[in-house]
C-alpha cells in the first residue's frame, strides 16, 4: 500500500492525482488486475470525472455546493455537515482495471480528490491486486 | 477483462445489463471472488437498483434531473455539467461478490447504466478476481 | 463470504456497523489486502462518514431527507422511491484497505449501513482477498 500527501489551498476544491495514481500503481508491479485510490478521511471524497476542461470540476463543486448549503439547520457543532454529507455523495474511494500495467481509464477520465473542508493537508492510499 | 457494447436511445436512460455482466463473470471461469464493472465515460455512471419495477429507475433518472438542472450557471460550454455531475454522484463502477460462478446479488439488485447525455454509443468493462 | 444480519428500528438511520466488518474480516484471516462490505438491498445503503459525533450521520440522514422527498411525482406505487434513489446516491458497497489483519480506516472514519425504508431486517456481506 503506497500512501501519498496531498495540500490542499481552498475550502472547496479538485486536485487531480491521476499522475501520483499511476505512479503508485507502477511501484506495486500489478500489471493485470485493479487499483484501489482509498481516501481515509471524511470531509473530502475521490471521483473519476472529465480530465479535458477544468470547468467540468469547477461545475461540480458549484453544483454541490448548491445542492448542499453550507449553512442550514445542521446538528454537528464543527459546522462542516455539509463537507460530510458531500463525502459521503461522491464516495470514499475508487476502483480502476489495470491492462499492460495501466490504469484503463477511458479516454477523458482523470481522478480527483474533491476537498470540501479545506485548506488541509490530505493522504490517499493507493494499492492493487492482480487478476 | 471483457469490454461490452451498448446503445442508448435517450438523453437519459437506465439500461439494465445484469445479463451481460452475468455472461462476462462466466466467461472469466471465476467462482468465488468478486466482479467490477467499470464504466470508462463521463457522462455516464453504474448502480445497482430494483429489478422488478422500470418505474424505480424512471423515478431516479426524473429525481437526478430535479435535483441537477440542464441549464443552471454551468461554466462547461459544452452544455453537459448535469451530465457530468450526475456521473460522479452515481459513481463510475460497481463491485459484486461472486460465489458458485454467480453473482450475489440481492433478489431484488440489477445493475443499471444510467446514461445521462445520450443517445450514444457506450463500453462497459467487466473482470475478476478470485478470493 | 460471511453475512450478518441487523435491525433497522426506524424508517431512516444510519447503523455503525464497523465492528461486525472488522471481526469479519478476522474471520477471514487475510492479513493484506481488501475487503469489500456489500448491501443486498435496494432501499438502503452503506457509506463511509464521522464516527465521533452522531450528529454527523443525523445530519446526512436529514440533509438526504431535504434533497429527496419522500412524497414527490413519483411513479413507482409502493412509495419508496425516496429510498431507492437514496440508496443509488450512497452506493451498495465500500471497499476498505486491509493491512497487518486491521481495516486501514482513517482515525475518523466508521462504516455505517444507511437505512431508508424502514423498519426491516437487513444482511450485509464482508469479503476479503489477498494481495
Amino acid at each position: 500500500m503506497i500512501k501519498f500527501e496531498l495540500h490542499t489551498a481552498e475550502r472547496e476544491q479538485t486536485l487531480d492525482v491521476t499522475e501520483q495514481v499511476h505512479q503508485a500503481l507502477q511501484a506495486t508491479g500489478v500489471a493485470e488486475g485493479w487499483v484501489l485510490v482509498f481516501c481515509p478521511h471524511t470531509t473530502c471524497g475521490i471521483t473519476i470525472n472529465e480530465n479535458a476542461d477544468p470547468d467540468v470540476t469547477a461545475d461540480l463543486l458549484e453544483g454541490l455546493a448548491s445542492l448542499v448549503p453550507r449553512k442550514g439547520p445542521w446538528r454537528h457543532r464543527e459546522g462542516n455537515s455539509d463537507a460530510h454529507m458531500k463525502a459521503s455523495l461522491i464516495g470514499s474511494s475508487v476502483m480502476i482495471p489495470v491492462a499492460d500495467g495501466d490504469l484503463m481509464l477511458g479516454p477523458w477520465q482523470g481522478v480527483y480528490l474533491c476537498e470540501f473542508d479545506g485548506p488541509r493537508r490530505r493522504y490517499l492510499s493507493v494499492s492493487a491486486v492482480s487478476l
